[in-house]
This record gives C-alpha cells, sequence and structure tokens, in this order.
C-alpha cells in the first residue's frame, strides 16, 4: 500500500509505492535485445510490439477506462479510438475510489495502527512521520497505434490528447477529496519511461505537495507586493526583452527561462493570466496545440529520440490560488545527468545559456514552416 | 564566464557554466566506439585508456596540481603518485584566484556592469538577479591506474583519497572569500561523470546554496526546539529501532533514511556529535574509510557497475554552524530515473522501503567478510 513519509529535514514528502517496482520495463528488454542480432532481434523487437497493452486490440491488457476519445468509441474495446485514459496498473498512490474504502476509514487505519505502537519515542512523531497516500494515477494513451511521440500523430489527434487532459483535470478538481493534480509525460528510458508506446499520467493526490504549495505561495507574495500576477509579468517582461523567446502566437508564448536549471529547457504560457489549463477553450486549446507541436518537432530536429519530461502546471485546485497562479507547460529535455554537486546543494549547473538554447530553438521552429502551417487546422473559432 | 543567476520562483540558484560544455565525454565515445566490433573496438579503447588525462604519465593534459599524496611526490610527475588534486580544466565557478583578479574587483565589475542598462524596468532586479560566482573546482584523481571504482583500489589507498578530501576542504575554510564546499563523486555516466577513471570532485563557493543554508537552518531549529544535535538524534533512534542499520561500527552507523528519496540511498555518518569532515583523526579516517570501502563492495556485489554519487555534507564554513550541523555522507545509487511527476512537485516516488533496501544491503555487507577484515588494516591507533 502506498504511503508519504515526511522527510523532516528538507521537509518534504516521499512516496513510497512498492508496487511500481513491479512494472515491466521495456527499455530494459530493448537493451537486452539489442545485444542479439538478426533475426533473433527481429523476433524480440516484433515480440515487443505484439504484447504492447497500449495498442490497439491490445485494450484486456489495462485496467478498463475511465475515458476514450474518438469517432463512436464506447468502451474503447473493437472500435477505432483516439485517446484513451485508462487507471494505471501500478498506481504511485491508493486509488482514492479502491476497495469501497471511503477517506475517512483510510484515515481512521492510519491513526489506529501505527507504526511502532511498543516504542513511542520523544521524537518518534517529529522524525517518523508517514500516512497513506489517496489519490489518482492515470494513463492518457494517446494512440491506438505504436508510436514513439506525439510528434508522429497529427496535429488534429495530439489535440484530443489535451482534451483528454483537460476533461480528467477538470473531472478530478470536482472530487471532494482531492487539492492538487498534475499531467506530465516521460519521453524515452532517460526521462524515466517504462513503455515506449506514446502516453502522459496523470497523478492527483489528497494533499499540496510541499514545494508546490510554496511556489503557489511564493505567486501570491509577489501578486501582493507588485499588484499583479508573477507569471503575467514575466511573460510580458520576456516579450519585451525578445532574447529568450522562442515563438509567439495571439494567445501564447515559448521562451527559455532566464534561470532555467537544465539545457534547453523551456515554458509555453497563455500571455494572458489563467490559472487553469482546463478552463481553455476549444479555440485557444487548438492554437495551443499547433505551438507545442512545433516546438516539440523542433526539438526533436535538435536532439534526435532524445528523452524529455514535460510536465503541466495548473493551480491546485482549491479556488484561493486563481488571482496568482498562471498555469504552464514545461518541457525538459534531458540532456545532461542530474550529479553529486546537484544532489548535494540543489544548485543546479547548467553549460548552456537560456539565450543560446532559445536562438537554436527559434531557428529549428523557423525550419519547419510545415509544422506552422498546421497551427489552425482544426480551428473552428 | 560562470555566473549564478536567481530564479525567483523557486528561491535557488542555478549556475551557468559554458564552458562546461566543451568538457570531453568518454562515455559518449565508449558508446560509438561499442557499435563498432572486434578490432575497431579494441583499437578504439586502448586508444581511451592511452589519452586519459588522469593516468600515470599524462600529467601535463591536467592543469598543475595543488595536492599530491605518495611516497616520495612532489609535483606528481615521473613518480608514482598515490593521488593527486587539480583544478578542473572546465570549472563551474569562477576560480577565487583567477586572473590575478581579487574578489572586490570582480564584484565591482558586476556592480558597473549591469546586463540590461538601457532598459532598466520595474521587476528587473526582482526578476533578473544574476552575478559571476566565485568559488574553487578541483579533481580528486584517486588513483594512477586506470580504474573504474574505488572498490578496485585498497582500502589504504581509499583512506589517502580521503585524507585528500580532508586536505583540500580545511584549505578552502581558511579562504576569507569563500563559505560552502562540498565534496562529491559521479561513478558512471547515468551519475553524470563523463570520465572512467576514478575520481572526486570538490566545488567551494562565496555563498551557501539557499537549499544548504535552509537545511542548516532546519537543524538550528531543531536543536533549539530539542535542545539537541538532528544528526545525533537521528543517528541514536535509527540504532534503537535497527530496521533501516545496514552496519554500525564503533564511531559510525550506516543506514537507510527513514524518507530516502531514491532506492538503496544510503548515509554513513558519525555516531557522536562532529560538524566537519575534516575534523576527523586519522584513527576514525582509517575506520570510516574501511566501512565505506565494504558498503561501496556491497552495493556493487547487488547492482555491478550501476552508476551512483556520493556527496559529503560537511558544515558550511562559519563556525555558527558547528553546534547544529553533523557531516555524513550520502551514497545516492542512480537506479530510477526522475521523470516527470518528480520535476512537477518536486515529490519523489521511491518503490523500496528503505527497510527492504537496508536488509539487503545488510546481508551483501555480511557477505563480505573480506571487506570487513580490511576494517583496521591500516589503523595507527
Amino acid at each position: 500500500m502506498s504511503e508519504v513519509r515526511h522527510d523532516w529535514l528538507s521537509d518534504r514528502w516521499v512516496i513510497f509505492a512498492p508496487s511500481r517496482s513491479e512494472r515491466p520495463d521495456e527499455f530494459e528488454v530493448f537493451e537486452r535485445a539489442s545485444r542479439l542480432s538478426g533475426s533473433e532481434l527481429c523476433k524480440s523487437q516484433s515480440k515487443i510490439s505484439l504484447t504492447c497493452p497500449f495498442c490497439f486490440g491490445q485494450e484486456k491488457e489495462t485496467p478498463a477506462p475511465v475515458l476514450v476519445l474518438g469517432e463512436g468509441a464506447t468502451n474503447g474495446e473493437g472500435v477505432r479510438w483516439r485517446v484513451r485514459v485508462v487507471p494505471n496498473k501500478f498506481p504511485a498512490v491508493i486509488p482514492v475510489d479502491h476497495f469501497g474504502m471511503e477517506l475517512s476509514e483510510i484515515e481512521e487505519l492510519s491513526e489506529t495502527q501505527p507504526m511502532c505502537p511498543e516504542a513511542p519515542q520523544q521524537f518518534e512523531s517529529v522524525l517518523y512521520h508517514r500516512r497513506p497516500l489517496l489519490g489518482a494515477h492515470e494513463v492518457i494513451i494517446e494512440s491506438p497505434d505504436h508510436v514513439a511521440s506525439v510528434t508522429q500523430l497529427s496535429v488534429e489527434h495530439l489535440e484530443s490528447v489535451f482534451l483528454a487532459f483537460q476533461m480528467r483535470l477538470a473531472h478530478w478538481r470536482r472530487h471532494p477529496s482531492l487539492q492538487y493534480a498534475v499531467v506530465f509525460k516521460n519521453c524515452g528510458a532517460d526521462a524515466g519511461a517504462s513503455l515506449v508506446h506514446t502516453h502522459s499520467q496523470l497523478i492527483a493526490t489528497s494533499f499540496v505537495p510541499p514545494e508546490v504549495a510554496r511556489l503557489s505561495h511564493r505567486m501570491e507574495q509577489f501578486r501582493q507586493e507588485f499588484a499583479k500576477c508573477y507569471g503575467c509579468t514575466v511573460v510580458a517582461e520576456e516579450i519585451a526583452k525578445q532574447e529568450r523567446i522562442i515563438r509567439q502566437t495571439n494567445s501564447f508564448v515559448a521562451f527559455c527561462p532566464f534561470a532555467s536549471s537544465l539545457p534547453y529547457s523551456f515554458v509555453v504560457a497563455p500571455i494572458e493570466h489563467n490559472p487553469r489549463f482546463e478552463d481553455l477553450d476549444r479555440c485557444a486549446l487548438n492554437e495551443f496545440t499547433g505551438m507545442v507541436f512545433e516546438l516539440l518537432k523542433s526539438l526533436e530536429s535538435i536532439f534526435p529520440q532524445n528523452a524529455y519530461n514535460f510536465v503541466l502546471h495548473t493551480s491546485p485546485f482549491h479556488d484561493h490560488w486563481n488571482r496568482a497562479f498562471h498555469w504552464r507547460l514545461e518541457v525538459i529535455p534531458r540532456l545532461t545527468k542530474l550529479a553529486g554537486f546537484e544532489w548535494g546543494s540543489s544548485c543546479f549547473i547548467n553549460p548552456v545559456l537560456p539565450e543560446t538554447a532559445a536562438a537554436q530553438l527559434r531557428q529549428a521552429t523557423a525550419a519547419h514552416p510545415e509544422a506552422c502551417e498546421n497551427v489552425g487546422r482544426t480551428a473552428t473559432c
């Protein structure tokens, strides 16, 4: 059963999810396969592709879907679905609706079963604080076909993926026991993915992770000090300076942040204030999709087949965050490895200035007019 | 020129060191070489080994040493040295003694050359705060031979390595312009190493990184609240509980922390209060070395050739940290990759409970009696 433990020194929570070590690791299988040659390798690869649990026709390999998008889709079986959302088979959290247990029951379980009842000590409660972690953990399967990158889909298809993000975020935001959700993508083994087939994940939790709360409080603090939103201010300043801008459309801007922790990481954010990604209307979502598609294509043209993560930061659920939170999509290419200094000091060493990275990404984006042409292709506004 | 930039939102500093992107990457060369076969591969590998800048006989490939240990060693050339410490050729900081510039001159440079003098804006100083970063960046070359792991050295040799750590830390602690230093090891490409030859690094900086300062303040806060050191308390509690202990000697204990962020990470700490690693006497250093040697051998027996980092957390330089800081060596195997959720929430998901990891490491340590026998071999106390 998943639990969170508090690290007193850093004042952070760590999620322990022993069931996740049982996940299959397709990349490891591939690595083993790469040591084979000729027909052995072909056999091995085709076997992997045939048994991918995310492929069309393999729907029984995953839990029943909570959302299926696509023409005529109902339960995702037998019909050619476009996007399928299923509960994660190896969840990092205790599913909030699991076993028919109510939140109160699980909390009670935690309180009536302290871990070391026979040895209560003076520092026990301070140093060894843990509790079950309730939430939701879903997988957004982004295509029925066995493709590795969303850039192999059409822009129209990618828009359905983002629509699925919106629908699931809106769903969990309504849940009375949950306070926070994040959608993220691990693309490639170096980014923490265990399956090749293009997918993203959503994790919702019954608490706001302390670091997210701290950053949200900082945004609120900025708003109180300067009487405007932090995100709006950064966006306006970056547009005025231009030197870190990659691309700008009517409603969105992409730029490499002034103090990016990792090389070539960039942010896509709305120009106008907007706390929640899921509140974007279809017209804006369409514009956003075209832009992200184009940016990911540019990134892939500079670093082919390189791993990356993206993280969709949308406001924590409580309404009081709305004034100060500015949603953003953060794209994090995994070009360097975290090393000892970073672990020791939490101070990152970035070998590439964001101005340099932005110039290169800007150039690559300009060299991909076909991607730009896709923008607005499915616009209905 | 290296600089630090402040990320207002997270309130962290990021070091930008463009010169570090010019480093050679031996692992990349190996990866390319692994695509060759037969004689091509042999040629390629022997070439790498011959031109390794850290090998005995290649001393001219590195800057002049600042410390050489070994019988009869003077400048490290022509004699069979044991450990050589050289300034990093690709430093992450501006060397504090560089160009004969004084600290005040560099600070003046920074103040008289604001980056955007023509466009001072309301939020400029808040959002775009940057300054040059002074410090020291050294490489501790741990062996004259081309070996990849310290466990291929003798315990006696490893003790010289740790002695070099102590001497360089003590050196920089005396520098009036510096406030903090950390020694760390990146072992293996997945841990951020660019060269195979066993080595560690020391980075000293003119400021205490905010996260280090925050943790140090937390230790001080604990001391004020409970009238004892946080580190002493955790060590005593872990020894009392036993369930996360890997090994214990007279003066040291190794355990997997209650809320470890990553699987199989562990800490080696003194049982008695001690803020600074470099204050250990030779007798204790010898005991510590035997224990660390044994633990790394155990780790390697469970995960052969797996990458890991270690980080030596010793007290920041100012004396006022002494009461509350408890030094520790943190060993971080790199078995999993940081994924999108971690980047988004700063909340780690660990698939292995520390109790499980400790039991496995304990068992592996017990199965390596030869390592235990080495403990005390060079004791002079």
